[in-house]
């Protein structure tokens, strides 16, 4: 049965990185994947043609898909919009929550090529390869009541609510219990346990869950901690599993520590196995354009799709193989480019990983 | 007019290194500092001894002082309390809380003696001098309504309520702006405007004021690029703004970068400039009453309290560089021992402060 594929690029360097994303997924359909592949507007170009970040119909074929690969939404172009409801983030949020992807993989993982581009001491960092599981659907993001308002004696004020129930963290709690069975068997929940009742519940909860997973190793960190832990020795972690907000901030400083955010892609996926796939980084806008995006991190966001969501691991083998060899020849993008390496274009790189496939 | 100091050792190493902190301040009383130093127990000792972490006569005693020295409170003993109203860390968010200590200063500087001791490279940090301004008093923190309860259907849930109304915004974003005229003159404050409605209101509190400081550059970020920007390049920050949650997180992250968080002090003011000083660090419990806790974070903030609040900056002056003296001598806790400095006692440290104070 063919497997529909919805491709969005959105906005920045979100186009030119999906464009060599879409080649290595064209390049497994001659390899006798059963797919097709459509593409719509979202984020930032979808406000510019419709004055909506998602539009109802790209909704429906987001929930018609068996995948979706996002490039990035946003740019400060939009950041001024005073209406939260209508900014790029908001059809990626939008897209989350509709389509119920609840679970948010982020590895962070350390290429033995790209120790040098990694900002910690080599010893610190090299063989590094943390996974973070980061529940997408819920908590602050989502809580109501939210908003803004003035008081009776003029006073303006903000406020959003932080709220998981019990069902939320034990699916999350699941996915990273499930996780850590098929990595290295240690599952560390990060909360603020010791100020925030809602983290109260979110440990219980894992803690409920644990006695079902005997072999995998549970403990518990506090957030501020975990923001210590992984800057000072981030290789103690094997899987890290945290509501929506800690997950956001987590991860992105776990991603840096591997100095090559270009390099890292990300699922998000539902109970049915439906997923959006996209790289870590952001819409880049100060470099889109110029041929300098790194598109690995969505080519391996590719991979992950092909493992998680279209059942094919043995084609997200080639292509995570495919990136180590062009790694192995020497070739970046200016993101991970040093002394010794040969710098290329998006394209070019995109050239190298579909000869290598 | 005699100033009066608390001391309040709390938990793990508390005792241990407010002892030698607490010998320097008495070293300023003989240099002349008019000053009267009390002591109460705090956090988890005063549970053992009272079944509450913050005994009413010490608050009373916290409020007539005019600035407090804490060490630490919490470690494990506690943690398994189930009602979070009466854990140790209530006893601190309570003193935070009703002294009005919303001004949370929290330095990461890099001292040249140990750059060694930092898991960045030696480029990425040396020189490092960050100060982030952290909301102490709001937010998230202390946001109502907060609990945990059960649905009519038996599902349990928990909640908390992140909120700030203009004041409290404007009133840290002031210190922050004025720390920011005393030093380089640049203000970054972290949010997630894209996000949550309570940090677009941040945000724009942020900008009216910036008209006031015409001299201060004012910049804003998200807390996940925040929280990246701190591993890949943190020499960029000068001053860092931002709320209680996030301060939370990001500071500790920031301390970690010097690879010496056992070297870093932070104060807590209120608008009359009452303030509270303690070490960065928690309380260490692993290690409590082995001799083997750094008393320089605690000793450093004892010259914080001589600047911020007891008007004294000369001797406060003198603490810094006696402890870089000690440094220069080569000596160093277990913390930050490497080959060929010569490891001393929690004690010894404080001899050596003393003796080149
Ligand atoms: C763009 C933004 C809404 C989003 C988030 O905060 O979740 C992004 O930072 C991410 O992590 O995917
Ligand atoms: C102990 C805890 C309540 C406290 C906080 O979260 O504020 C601590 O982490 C800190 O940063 O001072």
């Amino acid at each position: 049965m063919t497997q529909r594929i919805l491709v969005l690029p959105g906005d920045g360097i979100g186009p030119e990185i999906t464009r060599q994303a879409r080649r290595v997924l064209e390049a497994c359909r001659e390899a006798g994947l059963d797919i097709d592949i459509e593409e719509a507007p979202v984020g930032g170009a979808e406000i510019d043609r419709s004055g909506v970040p998602l539009a109802p119909e790209t909704l429906e074929k987001a929930k018609a898909s068996d995948a979706i690969l996002l490039g990035a939404v946003g740019g400060p172009k939009w950041d001024a919009m005073p209406d939260i409801a209508n900014r790029p983030e908001k059809g990626l949020l939008a897209l989350r929550k509709e389509l119920n992807l609840f679970g948010n993989l982020r590895p962070a993982l350390l290429y033995p090529q790209l120790v040098e581009a990694s900002s910690l001491k080599p010893e610190v960092v090299s063989g590094l390869d943390i996974m973070i599981v980061r529940e997408l659907t819920g908590g602050i993001y989502f809580g109501q009541p939210r908003g803004r308002e003035t008081r009776e004696d003029g006073t303006r004020y903000g406020y959003n609510t932080y709220v998981y129930d019990e069902h939320e963290i034990r699916r999350i709690g699941r996915v990273a219990f499930e996780m850590a069975q098929k990595r290295n068997k240690k599952l560390c929940s990060v909360d603020k346990a010791n100020v925030l009742e809602v983290t109260i519940l979110w440990r219980d909860i894992m803690n409920e869950l644990a006695p079902e997973y005997p072999d995998v190793e549970l403990s518990h960190m506090y957030v501020d901690n975990a923001a210590m832990q992984l800057v000072r020795a981030p290789k103690q972690f094997d899987v890290i599993v945290t509501g929506n907000m800690f997950g956001d901030i987590l991860s992105d400083a776990a991603a840096m520590l591997t100095g090559s955010i270009g390099m890292l892609p990300s699922a998000s996926l539902n109970e049915s196995g439906q997923g959006m796939f996209e790289p870590c980084h952001g819409s880049a806008p100060d470099i889109a354009g110029q041929g300098l995006a790194n598109p690995l991190a969505t080519i391996l966001s590719v991979a992950m799709m092909l493992r998680y969501s279209l059942d094919a691991p043995a084609l997200a083998d080639r292509i995570e193989r495919a990136v180590g060899a062009v790694l192995d020849q020497n070739l970046r993008t200016a993101d991970i480019a040093y002394e010794g390496t040969r710098q290329v274009t998006t394209e070019e790189m995109g050239d190298a990983v579909v000869a290598a496939f």
